[in-house]
């Protein structure tokens, strides 16, 4: 196996000077003595082993992603934006677990990566509570949380990545609002984390701006046991049953996201209803199978692929770039699931398509 | 910080007793010697480092998991069953890596896992070619391949994990046939698998038992850039909608898998045709997507989960689990997506639903 000190004497520089190109330190160095390294190193294909970085380094190339459920085909697509990006940009390897938004398992993640030298984390935990996140930035670790911003008034050494929730839901009932509907509802599950209470408040601002606050309901669609992928649609799905059987249900719907916004979809249809002809959904995320639905789901697309980089950049420069950052760049994207409101006089159909 | 020495002052035993208990060497050691290390460990809270494990044994407890794509929801599906029952049955953590089918790519990954310490990899991937993960086994991992067989008459010292693959599209295609299908067509991608012409084969048979050989094609969707998410479901759309431009179009449709349905069924809807009154659509996986989809999707489940776990037990036990495993338990799922063909009075529907 080719060592340092191969690279070393094929250059004719000492192995501290190899050390220096290998580890980005070269901008003192003449560009000649760079060169010679560098053809050196491709010479004798020197790979440096990362093994031994890390005994040296106390740090792994690798970073650590935390995801409620990888089944889920949101944090998928995050995960393989983060993955892409942070081996093609920094040459990092992931490490991924899925903690069904357990605390016991996130904290068991958080050890194993203190044990295997893993110092960089992106962490999307709909977890109320921090703190272990902050106990991991206190042990070293640099700590990206999604979806999140850092609470009001404390300081706080964990950095946050979130779009602009208030504004996705604002949108998608102001779609709803512009064709027409005034019984609206908001879809979620039960359990209150950030993101969702400002959606929410998003929601309840384009009603209100809109005189309509009076019909306009959240929904709670009820408690998890397991969470995170098949579950959020099936929650839609039941709560879809259950509006269809009320005479009195909301006839213009934002789901939670766009998963609960397919499960809500199913549900409707199987309580004989008809989408956008009965009730009109729209979902917020941007997840591709929402182009495949039938109806083709209008939802809000959210910078899915700017935040995974935003988090990388963020963890793996380590304090470089912007630790508090919102995206807003949201934006409505039309398709079949909206209508106007069915007329008054109409009577519930009850034809499948 | 506890070490190891600590746990053996506390027991009153040799540190070499307490690496026993540690590594599971304890069957020959008598319980109470057992129990008073494990209530040592217990009691200083001693974690022991998996660096310095890594360090005398070059391996860390980390398994390496390479799928095409982490988007697409089947291999989310995978990677979560996978990331579970290794981290509860064997206390491993999963470093996973996208690869786009790309042996560039794939190669760098086993390049990275081997100076990780990992010895420990699942691979899936339909690069035809396996001499990759032959090196990899030279050089001492122990490396399962999904979805695929050993080459006949070739030794290796790669496990394989399929499922019946032939058993799955003969079920799929006998499906159709016995709701009166007669023009049928099995739609795949551009590049031959193992899984795929085993799929093929299994079409083939079931048309060829029914004398339906001479009306059962195999239709190409075309070539892909990217490989294994949202763009298989594109090919999917884009040969429904070719397809729905034909007036000889099959009436029975298998497709490759259940992604490919949706997408399917998605390009025919929009080339205005209704499924299943004017195609029928099956489709092969066990997504629970196929369950919110409208139609609800017929498709064949493959036990995904089954396999998973055989996996993940092959590579922690190391030889001690079978390295060779064919799932037979495949079965069809019936849903909405399948009827009897149109009539051959009928003109080809315009209306959608």
């Amino acid at each position: 196996m080719t060592t340092i000190q191969d690279v070393a004497r094929h250059a004719d520089v000492s192995t501290s000077t190899v050390s220096n190109v290998l580890n980005g330190r070269a901008d003192r160095m003449r560009p000649e003595t760079r060169q010679r390294v560098e053809a050196a190193i491709e010479a004798l294909q020197f790979r440096p082993s990362k093994l031994a970085q890390q005994l040296k380094t106390g740090h792994t190339p690798l970073l650590g992603l935390l995801v409620p459920s990888m089944s889920n085909p949101m944090y998928g697509f995050i995960a393989r934006e983060v993955e892409t990006f942070a081996q093609d940009r920094f040459g990092l390897r992931l490490l991924i677990g899925s903690t069904y938004r357990d605390a016991a398992k996130e904290a068991a993640f958080f050890e194993d990566m203190l044990s295997h030298g893993v110092r960089r984390v992106i962490v999307i935990s709909s977890l109320a509570d921090e703190r272990h996140l902050e106990r991991a930035v206190e042990r070293g670790m640099s700590v990206m949380s999604y979806d999140r911003r850092a609470t009001l008034g404390q300081k706080t050494g964990v950095g946050h990545v979130t779009p602009d929730n208030f504004e996705a839901a604002r949108l998608a009932a102001d779609h709803l609002i512009a064709h027409g509907h005034q019984r609206l509802a908001f879809v979620t599950v039960s359990g209150m984390t950030m993101s969702r209470s400002d959606k929410i408040a998003g929601f309840r601002a384009a009603a209100e701006a809109a005189g309509l606050s009076k019909s306009a309901a959240v929904l709670d669609g009820g408690t998890l046991d397991e969470y995170g992928d098949s579950v959020i649609a099936e929650v839609g799905r039941a709560t879809g049953l259950q509006l269809a059987a009320d005479p009195k249900r909301p006839t213009g719907i934002v789901a939670l996201n766009d998963l609960m916004a397919l499960g809500l979809m199913a549900g409707l249809r199987e309580g004989g209803l008809r989408v956008p002809q009965d009730v009109s959904v729209v979902g917020i995320d941007g997840l591709f199978l929402a182009a495949l639905s039938n109806p083709g789901l209008t939802h809000v697309q959210m910078p899915i692929r700017e935040m995974a980089h935003a988090m990388v950049e963020a963890v793996a420069t380590d304090g470089a770039a912007p630790r508090e950052q919102l995206f807003s760049q949201v934006r409505l994207v039309e398709r079949e699931s909206v209508a106007p409101p069915p007329g008054p006089k109409k009577s519930p159909s009850k034809a499948r398509p």
